[in-house]
């Protein structure tokens, strides 16, 4: 009787927070619609402000431009002076609140090269009606346009990568403000302005900012949500290490016709090795390569298909007929480590092709890690994998000495560029509560993907604050992301506000 | 009785042709030695006149130069017109001579980059006390030269390919004359224009020229003679044909992360794909790659062996520790066709590489054919290996369509330039006769070549003709050819003047 109470108690209580979370939908839509011009507007006097990350004097005048835009929220801000770039910082406390959120966004964008644009400037936002290679229009003054509609989108360099974010957090605490509400977590924001430079400068400020930095949740708004446009919580992504493998030949190329069959051929032997590490289903075979990875649990297995994979459509657009046998499932295979040979080759191929032996193969290789591996000890694997091969490992260009000794030499040139994976486990109190917060507001679950395929850089970040870390992803997929034309949808823009708004409640 | 009579009679006739030989050696050393700065002069006189096959002013005026050179030594002489270059014919009837030679050399000779010499013209020859690199010293007037040191050098575009041995065979001529003695077989010879340049116009030319051409043998003098510089003689040369081999993946490059197992990698593919068709020793596996090839017989097993093979040295030189298991000895590995990879590529190594799954991947092969084994047959038994590896094989860039259908997707373009193989057997009587004349001639058996593990444009032509050739290759190894500062060491030159009077005297 008490627990049957108590369930429908809690019943209750769920029923009631969905309620009010679904009115908070309704008030922040509301808001939205009447306050289209404004927030574009700030929108757009951001992105008009140069942003790479190369161009100092322009990230400054970014950093300032944000510290008002953070002041005017009632931020506590600061610059916090790096190696690099500025970070800009705010902080927000809460009466009664019982936790911190660390917000991450980043202010830099990727490096332009206006003529491939077909606007004049990247940094003189243009509003259009659609997609410009989809028959877009060029709206000619966004600041005398009262309503926007959804399937607009505004051009810019940093629309989508990663202003708007900002700007529609900042839009959702006004418009929590305008309905008598205020966030339900204590608020620390940082500013990265060194991104898209691989963010050299952020692990190291935690040696001198750790303070600030100290939250129980760190939410990054970066990213594109998923293809069907609904709102996305992701809890990982897969980190990376890359190196070259050769293996020696001849001193020079010999000619193919005086030594073929007899002198060995290292194009061929970097085919059997390469072909040694993988199995015919596409499965790595380098031993141990999948140590410590556990089965999935039901409930991942739930997680990872639920994700809508339109696996049809892409195989269509990639021009293939069929994943790689052993990972016939895309969200299966991002849950696993990789070995995947990015370049190949040796001597040459087509007009340049001379008949030779060649002197040498080259492999370029990345390797995408999961959570449970760590590069280290993964390219310690393929190591002992290449000598069980019966390959001696040389250390720079083998000499005299080592060619007379071994038969088989081969070289790991590894790239010292290394970014572990980061996954914050899906169960986890606050990861559950990001995705609550979210599903009450929009009336469905989001999105859930356990690990973006792809590398973040600011997993070492993650990595080294040591608390728990989601991304919610909220610009549209096809937003030209380092590319030419970037560009935001503004249906996306402003449901952004909306799913922040909720998460700032949650 | 009767037959120890003969065997008799037959040894003291071997004794008396011997000792006959021996007797012309010595003449037309001696005549060597009087006439040395007549025949370096011939030689420097060619040499002087540029002979690139593109140059067709030069080419004439060697042409015509060489004809003069023939009509001296009694040839009727022609200028066989081609659709190329001029072919030099001219044609010496013997008395009572009962077979036909056919003497083939060319006169053209490989593009120069004046530059890269160390010397101001390669046509302008010029005389050294050694190898310019291990510090021969330039003579100042070659003409002034009365006498010759063998290890002297002739540098100059064509010292060695191929003008010296049509010199030191008319020489041969003028010291059989000179002591009283002529040519044993009626000669034809032809004078090829356009060697360097693949030999196009020579196979065309047989319908027109044919009754001009029939001969019992030829013999072909081009190439240098074994690295120990013993006289040899080449019964055959392998042939070749070269394809590129691509493996198809997704239409573009797509990112190592967000597919990273899950789209199929071409370069990875490519590597299996090769990595088939060799077994672990070298040997290639495509079925039916060696049929046709009996196991050599005694004969020829003793013929190869007899080859003085430095293969220490070879190895050293070429940096290798061990030949491929599959060959351990450079005679027996050139008996048999290859399958060499001789470049590959796929997208990008080293700076330029991105973390992609490659949309291709391609590797450049040759195969060297022997007698046995013809270029089409083995192109469609690579054929049918590849698509026994599961690979439709596509005639062009494969479309959506075809991507649709097809998981394994591989193309196949081969170069149509295909040169066959030729070996004329070494027990085939005019191959011993000329080999007997070479021993006797010297007191020692010549380094006898079965097959050269290259290929020599002519065998197209040998093959067309129909009747049995053989090389003898009279110049110095190390004679750079086709490279800058192509040279002639003299003693190999005076040596191929007593061989090629030896072999007239067959």
């Amino acid at each position: 009787m008490i627990r049957r109470v108590a369930f429908v108690v809690a019943v209750a209580a769920a029923v009631s927070a969905a309620a009010s979370q679904a009115r908070l939908r309704d008030d922040v839509r509301r808001w939205v619609a009447s306050n289209q011009s404004q927030v574009v507007r700030e929108l757009v006097e951001l992105l008009a402000i140069p942003n790479v990350a190369a161009d100092t004097p322009n990230i400054r005048r970014n950093a300032e431009h944000l510290r008002g835009m953070l002041e005017r929220r009632g931020f506590s801000v600061e610059l916090l002076e790096t190696t690099g770039n500025p970070l800009v910082y705010g902080e927000l406390k809460v009466p009664s609140a019982t936790r911190t959120l660390l917000l991450y966004c980043h202010y830099d964008g990727q490096p332009v090269a206006p003529a491939s644009w077909t606007q004049k400037d990247p940094f003189t936002p243009v509003l259009r009606t659609g997609r410009v290679d989809q028959g877009g229009r060029d709206m000619p003054d966004i600041a005398g346009v009262r309503t926007f509609e959804n399937d607009w989108r505004i051009y810019a360099r940093s629309a989508s990568d990663d202003k708007s974010p900002i700007v529609a957090l900042l839009a959702a605490l006004d418009a929590l403000k305008a309905s008598g509400q205020a966030a339900t977590s204590n608020l620390r924001i940082i500013l990265d302005g060194e991104e898209e430079a691989g963010s050299p400068s952020l692990v190291p400020a935690i040696g001198r900012y750790r303070a600030r930095l100290g939250a129980d949740l760190m939410l990054i708004f970066d990213g594109p949500a998923h293809s069907s446009a609904r709102p996305t919580v992701v809890f990982g992504a897969r980190g990376i290490v890359t190196f070259d493998l050769t293996v020696f030949g001849p001193k020079a190329g010999v000619h193919s016709g005086n030594y073929g069959n007899w002198i060995p051929n290292p194009a061929e032997r970097l085919a059997s090795l390469l072909a040694s590490m993988k199995a015919g289903d596409g499965r790595v075979t380098v031993a141990g390569f999948y140590d410590g990875i556990a089965p999935l649990t039901p409930a991942e297995r739930a997680l990872l298909d639920a994700v809508p994979e339109d696996s049809e459509r892409m195989l269509k657009t990639f021009g293939v007929a069929a994943p790689t046998p052993g990972f016939p499932k895309l969200q299966d295979a991002v849950q696993a480590p990789t070995l995947n040979v990015r370049g190949l080759v040796s001597a040459h191929v087509g007009a340049g092709a001379r008949t030779i032996i060649p002197d040498r193969a080259t492999a370029a290789i990345d390797i995408r890690l999961v959570k449970e591996t760590r590069a280290q000890d993964l390219l310690d694997k393929v190591r002992a994998h290449v000598r069980a091969q019966g390959y001696y490992l040389s250390a720079g260009e083998p000499d005299d000495e080592v060619r007379a000794k071994y038969d088989r030499i081969a070289r790991i040139d590894v790239n010292s560029s290394i970014t572990n994976a980061f996954r914050t486990p899906p169960d986890h109190p606050l990861a559950r509560a990001v995705v609550s917060a979210v599903e009450r507001t929009w009336g469905a679950a989001p999105v859930q993907i356990r690990t973006l395929g792809g590398t973040v850089p600011i997993a070492p970040f993650i990595d080294a604050l040591g608390f728990p870390a989601v991304i919610v992803p909220v610009v549209n997929f096809d937003n030209n992301q380092h590319e030419e034309n970037e560009n935001l949808r503004l249906g996306h823009f402003f449901d952004a506000i909306v799913t922040m708004a909720g998460i700032l409640r949650m």
